[in-house]
């Protein structure tokens, strides 16, 4: 991950959130789930940098996305038995994938809160697009 | 959110909390989630310093009722993935919304705590009746 | 201590800080440390209700004045390896002793923050002049 | 404060710390002291996403710089017993003063950290020129 790749991703999500017409705060980690860049929308809550970042940490932590851990978080799914604590399991996070040679690992992750989770998931796909057509 | 205005809303909030038998502690918090005013009845124990402000902050946060977000945070709820930390689900948490010429925003919120779950919403409206009509 | 001495208190604060020309916080908190009332001033900075809190729970908890605990826990003083967390030794912190019949003993503490310290201990000393001649 | 606005000044923190050849990371929060945005540059440590909120957070809470909140809390200011944890006072913070009409109060801040202390307290005074002549 890098400061420029991490900013036009927030562009595009931001890009996606006024096409929603809401407001969103959008987090980028890098593989050790610290944060690179963070932007919060004028309107968009102050929940935003603790839910923003914490979905990105949390979808390279599980290395999933993190509207697949609300499913398997939920009474039921396998991984029910996780601590609450420091996970964000809602939808809006999702991990970035690279091979450089040594095999597919994750190696940053994106985050995204102020809207619905629908609304969260289509800006935070918007800037995993720039990711993959990097 | 002022002082002034914050009493005021605490004011009722008791009234209603005297009315229901019940003794409440009472918190208002200001945009940024920061507590206003706070006081707690003879009688109502000691959790509730953090909970009313928990569940003030928590309608700031994620701007709506604490009531409402219980029934989103429980198994099968839109935001049942949320972190417990930081965060408190329990009815009697209200948002304070303000249009001061940028659009509707939530600038205040408040929280009550020390009765039942539907005493301590009474209490919490009681409050934003105040607000509404100031 | 009870709600109504505890505001009558903070109104005494809340005075001296207005001859100050100051804003101010102002806490109370019971014997068990525990917030009873608390009031941020219109203008009184985002830490006030970490720091009035911390004030007021720390002169029951080491039972003493803040002003005298800072310079005990200062380099050279005897409670200098005190931890950190959780006390706020800086001026503003007094305890409020009382003798129910058991001999004399800290049942209560205010705290104020908001000012320099002078002014804190002036608006702190004033509120505790209230419960002197209660 | 707003996101445009923070984002210039990040960008003036950036430009000073590549004429200092060093890499930072550039906090802006908010009135209430929550992050506006955060900047990550290639190669700065991952203290940076703590550190640089953490001045910002302070300057704000403590509304001052944490240049001058590092004397103050060192043996012998008369912040000495503040305590540690939340606060970090080490220069690189800045609070942003603005008069909306009812006096100067602060309503953001600027943190930086990744350099050496006098390096980064540039970076951050850069940022404070773009608010100051904004």
């Amino acid at each position: 991950m890098n400061l420029e790749l991490a900013l036009r991703m927030t562009e595009a999500a931001v890009r996606q959130a006024v096409r929603e017409g809401v407001a969103i705060s959008v987090a980028v980690v890098d593989e050790g789930g610290h944060l690179v860049s963070f932007q919060r929308m004028e309107g968009a809550g102050i929940a935003g940098p603790a839910l923003a970042r914490g979905k990105a940490y949390t979808s390279v932590a599980l290395r999933g996305s993190t509207l697949e851990l609300a499913g398997r978080t939920a009474p039921g799914g396998d991984l029910h038995g996780l601590p609450r604590e420091g996970f964000v399991c809602v939808g809006g996070g999702v991990p970035l994938w690279a091979d450089h040679g040594e095999g597919w690992r994750v190696v940053g992750g994106i985050g995204v809160s102020g809207g619905t989770v629908t609304q969260d998931v289509a800006c935070a796909e918007a800037a995993a697009e720039v990711w993959r057509t990097r």
